[in-house]
């Protein structure tokens, strides 16, 4: 599957279907959205959801509202992420609310969440009944309202926790969300029995995606502008928590105290030391083996799926986990 | 119509609704809602949508669970609005962001969004078409979507605003919001064509309300601990407008330094000094004196409305305008 041969047909049809929402003028509104949602993305998760509807015979544009749903979804996530995290960058430029202040950062993503809704009512235009409709927003509502739960668990694990509350976590914040494209797909095309499965599978990738992500942070950087950017943060990430696990009664308070720190108080100093114990401890080998193992279960699960499925999320599967290794 | 009595009637029900999806308890998410609500509501909104429905000749409890998404619908703009404003108290005790921090805050209030539109997608347990649940769901987002635009006009008049621009702000922020309760409880008693006429009133008592309210904070104070609490946050509210075009230049210059200052540096005797800039000027009167103005045009309005609304729709608009003058 060519993700950027894809992006490029579809493009304009997502786009059209965003514009026609956000199709007003009111200055740090609709500036501010056009803003973060042209910093670089890749239109993903829409891509994502017509390649489902096309894989599962759909013929049709009736995956239009929801493909960009998704995708707003998943914008108005990061918008309001950034405010959460204090994280100050975005794909390498000045997050939302940096840039339009505070006010307007949560409130251009309470407008955005707004969307969401309003796009998926928009299936209507192409002919989607009603009862089918409701059953798109059923799906687009138990995602967010789970992602929120998962955020919850992630600031307040910014105090401590276990492995077992950071996996609760992370399936909680990423095992609906980064499927939930693929089962609005299976609504529209009339595979309801498929949705169960779908979500398993999210279940086991979305993990593997986030503690891939949490390995990234420590290498590369996530387009946040620095490496570690999560342990100046105080991120209870798995590597942190495996390492905590593993390590001497006096490293343990090294890494609880700089993770205490807030971030502009985290000197670089501080980052490499954490990450000499994390490698010390083999925490991040560890990470890496744990999001292998999940996307060797999601793969598992595609095979369970019917054949027509299985390249498209053998590709979405892979992209998750290898593409920046 | 006495309000106090119809809350200890039907608050149980509201709050069964509330319940039935706030039932989890994650710390800092369901104890932080639970705290919100809690703050002295008087669940006016949702009692506002059943007598509607009851007037119109609902004798069953369909119009419950919008009901209830309208009361979490107004908590969740005031969990983001102090936020926004930067209001460290609410009904006199801790805002939601103070007591749990910036992180929780925000998401706390994207949860509770996501918590309107489940709300009303559980009126299907009450025997709601899937046809009528999607017009709700509309009138939801309608009104959401406009609040929010409204509220970028209100972030961006801290810069300054003709009382045109006041006018659009406000029908913008509080046109629809306030009388969606009566929209829905019209389409779930089969009477669209009642809508527009009532979102006519809803743009004339919503600003007849907001003036009142900005004039309150001059006189007694909104709940927030403190009088002229909008001129410490620089707000333009138009009283504000209407001195800044009758004053003298150095007046002028006083009044936007104050308004230009952050809360904390605006002190008591810059407060003084502004209200009495405002009663110099007749500030206060000419904006009471457009609150009533408004009122009266709503009035109007009640009258081409079927007779069994008049009672309630009188004792609404009075309620919001005169209650604490």
């Amino acid at each position: 599957m060519d993700i950027e041969k894809l992006t490029k047909e579809k493009y304009h049809l997502i786009d059209g279907e965003m514009n026609a929402v956000f199709n007003g003028n009111i200055p740090n509104l609709h500036d501010a959205i056009q803003y973060h949602m042209e910093t670089g993305g890749k239109r993903l998760r829409s891509i994502l959801a017509i390649t489902t509807y096309e894989a599962l015979g759909g013929r049709d544009e009736k995956i239009l509202p929801f493909a960009a749903a998704c995708e707003v979804l998943h914008n108005w996530f990061l918008v309001h992420d950034d405010i959460e995290d204090a994280d100050r960058v975005r794909r390498d430029k000045p997050a939302v609310w940096v840039k339009y202040g505070l006010a307007h950062g949560v409130n251009v993503g309470d407008y955005m969440a707004q969307k969401v809704f309003e796009l998926v009512m928009r299936s209507k235009l192409y002919g989607v009944d009603d009862a089918t409709t409701i059953k798109l927003l059923n799906a687009m509502v138990t995602t967010s309202v789970k992602t929120s739960e998962g955020q919850t668990m992630d600031i307040n694990m910014r105090k401590g926790g276990t492995e077992k509350d950071y996996m609760n976590m992370v399936m909680s914040k990423t095992g609906h969300y980064l499927t939930v494209t693929m089962v609005g797909a299976a609504i529209l095309a009339g595979r309801e029995e498929l949705v169960d499965m779908l979500i398993e599978f999210g279940r086991n990738i979305g993990p593997a995606f986030q503690i891939t992500d949490d390995v990234l942070d420590l290498t590369e950087g996530k387009g946040r502008g620095e490496i570690g950017r999560d342990i100046k943060e105080g991120k209870r990430s798995i590597l942190i928590i495996h390492c905590l696990g593993k390590c001497m009664p006096q490293e343990k308070k090294i890494i609880s105290d700089i993770l205490g720190k807030t971030p502009e108080d985290t000197t670089g100093g501080d980052v490499e030391m954490v990450v000499a114990l994390l490698k010390k401890y083999g925490s991040i080998e560890y990470a890496k083996n744990k999001a292998e193992q999940m996307q060797r279960d999601a793969k598992a699960i595609i095979k369970k799926l019917p054949p027509e499925l299985h390249e498209l999320m053998e590709f979405f599967a892979d992209y998750l986990v290898n593409r920046r290794k």
